[in-house]
């Protein structure tokens, strides 16, 4: 038996971006968070210590600047495999580069002035190798809520159910979602706007057996409405929303008045794709 | 010499309240975060652990939740008045209430569907006593920057001063804002609306010497407005984005690729009155 | 009715310094977060963008860290000290000046090696003008729990009031504690070890019948225990823990099955002060 | 083309359990944060809304507080064992169960109070099915600096790199770290207290040319003294600390004065592994 090195990685995580864009008197910018993870042939450095294909992580971030400058940004998806494809064509160790990307949205509210949107945040993560490149898109922190047209029940009781069936709930959850395009081209700022809209219509318009059937809506809407995707992941926390018995108190509580709960939450994950989908290169998570 | 006891007070914090109304099909919500402080003749519990004047916490969160069903919520300011007025008139030996109410927005997308917007949050808090009644709106989060028309020089220098000066930079911040109103009744709504238009049009309209400037700007704006409005208090981060240096790579950076710094950050303090504005009856607190 | 500026200041929060201090092969360190405010004649810039005597905020960043390289840091009192008299006594604009440091506690491993304690943080708070000197000390993130010797019973009951009496529960809270001292000398490490000591102890030993007297005998205890504490205040939430009904499942459940709770939570505030302390000569908050 | 569900699981996450045990007047404690996913036949929720195979997650919480109480809690890698194993023995349709549970440690300051220890978070992660049963056991938060005995040297420049070369720097990381077990059985206390031991006796103890170099020998060190441990992976942030430049102040900085740096940070993860060690069984993630 020996002790050996397996799968590793190293990068510099969290590069805080923004870049400004003159057109006139009018500027635009793109406020954007990068973290980028190179492997290859990097045994030396953990078995001996020998520095000489480690490229420091300190010219990762040098890159992100540079490169903002002199290429621009353009969309998450872009930047992130414009950066992917240099530190694999010009590294020679290095085989494989993930990049990914966090995209804060700022609503415009004069020629140089904006607003910060709070309400979610765009991801974008690719991995590039010589064989091949691989396009995530997505989300994090969209929350949504229906405020009826939600039921739970027709479920297995067991010694340790307590839950009472119900035909009318409350359904909110904050979207987290990763799809993974079909190439590694494409209008990835319509592609991000249509798969947006795609999932939060079919959260609106499922009338809702379970948090689980309303996730397959969301994302079979997505893989109806964009060609381009492959397949999808979602998690989805159910954030409870508790009835409060006011009987207590002689007052009747018909779906008005709610706790909105913090800890435990359901969470329900759930992959959507094509049949036909080719396999995903490399690994990808949500 | 002797051991005694100063100014106290208890409540319960943090009462996650969602309230639902009905109209026909279409239904709205309010998403409250209510927490109630009491003051008064409390000094038995504290010397003897004599409770008989100690309202159970449990009690104010479920007359949080009775008054929701009872009274409906109304706007921020007027649900924690309505919750303050009773404790101070049904418990003989609470001589003040406090109650704090943050109210997160949510955005329409169906008649029983909303998304959370995430941009700010709105905050009210109440101090009632026999004596007097004391309103203060306000905001928290709300994230503005100006990507240009903003200076700072002319500035002291001393022996550990390196900052150069700068005629163009990015002004950033995140407004955390609270205002006393003149009287306990009004329109809230409206006047909350008001305020964030006025605060957010005196950011985005004052050609900036200083955050300290833009401020005040911010502040009087707001006066000018809202008359029922008597002071603004404002604390601003300045959120510093830092020109990268290109140069070690043969470019150069107009004020377009910058780094959104975390720490440390300056921070902007200031109140803006009217030099006629009655007395706070009560300590308030940004 | 003129629109005016009223109290103000500004300044830089969060510098983050780690000071490493050798001793021939053996290394200590003090890991800091300075935050500095100043106050004074400063309406200029807010009036007119006058930033004749605006100090950057970047010269106070790099007073802490000369400071911190010319002085030493020595305890956070100290420390806090040193740089607000260093404002108030170099410009002349500045009335007052108020230095905050958070103090994060690394245990050693060896030589040059340490393990950051995470369990809670040591603060200390110093206002200085050419008339007073006031040093504030403190605490935040001391999570302590009883088991047991906690009732809460003997309370008022309203129509709003479900909870029942108990006679033991377990009694959790997170020590957010500051205590203003006499003067503005002394033994400032001696002091904090001994104030969180006969906290802690007061907390052990006393069999609870309520948050408050909890409070009041930590409190109380500090004020017996350290003569150069003047007064302190403690803010105490009440970290509740559910018994959880079992019965459904034909389970007693006796005090051994707990729901820890996230919102809402009690919040027990409280002064303990001796009668002749002499009066604050400036504000200072928990 | 169809678009078809892919893989899938559901369940209750972040369940708050306190469990505390008697002994005479002695009572220790579990406080324990514990998540449950299942998957197997649950493609009719997806699909059609068809719940018959959906145990509600209200009862895994359920389960887990009853569990509680009848068989206690033991190490977390049992609690978690025991509640994966009745899952998917007791459901028919449940081919996985996976179970995490993060353990927060307390410190005995009496027979029945305690101090929370807030320096680091233990993590069990166990994953069951009909044909195997997976221990991962692990760290979250464990945060080591070396003030000296570091280095980095000899890595390759491109037209990028701007980093000097260093012989002498702090090394600071929070360790992230999960290790397989060979087997579901052991004394997973005593193997979890002796892999801490070995990580950080390595983090000590090696002079580091590059935190890679660290990783492997903190790794490895977990390996040589563990033989129940398969394999173990980490996560290592780089929390750089950066030398302040005093030479404006005409002052020195012999590694004594340093920035604590939030972001961008390094990030190196990798896997020490036997290479005899059989194959997980199952997917696991740091």
């Amino acid at each position: 038996m020996a002790i050996v090195l397996g799968p590793n990685r190293y990068g510099k995580a969290e590069t805080r971006l923004v870049r400004v864009i003159r057109d006139g008197d009018t500027r635009s910018l793109a406020d954007y968070n990068v973290s980028v993870a190179l492997s290859g042939d990097l045994a030396a450095t953990h078995l001996t210590g020998d520095n000489s294909g480690v490229l420091p992580t300190d010219t990762m971030k040098n890159t992100v600047y540079a490169f903002a400058k002199k290429h621009g940004v353009g969309e998450p998806e872009e930047f992130a495999l414009l950066l992917a494809r240099h530190f694999v064509t010009t590294q020679e160790q290095v085989e494989t580069a993930r990049v990914s990307i966090e995209s804060f949205g700022w609503e415009r509210l004069g020629p140089h002035s904006f607003q910060r949107k709070g309400d979610y945040t765009r991801v974008a993560s690719v991995v590039v190798t010589a064989e091949f490149e691989q396009v995530v898109s997505g989300i994090t922190g969209l929350v949504l809520l229906n405020s009826t047209a939600s039921e739970f029940r027709g479920f297995p009781r067991d010694e340790y159910t307590t839950l009472p069936e119900t035909t009318d709930r409350i359904l909110a959850t904050a979207v987290d979602a990763r799809w993974r395009h079909v190439s590694a081209g494409g209008d990835f700022a319509k592609s991000y706007a249509g798969a947006i809209e795609a999932m939060t219509a079919a959260f609106v318009n499922t009338y809702s057996a379970s948090l689980q059937q309303t996730l397959f809506s969301m994302g079979s809407h997505v893989l109806e409405k964009r060609p381009e995707v492959a397949e999808i992941r979602l998690a989805l926390p159910n954030k409870h929303h508790y009835l409060v018995d006011l009987s207590p108190f002689d007052l009747a509580n018909d779906n008005e008045v709610f706790i909105a709960g913090d800890r435990p939450y359901g969470l329900i994950e759930g992959t959507v794709t094509r049949d036909d989908a080719p396999p995903a290169p490399a690994g990808w998570y949500l």
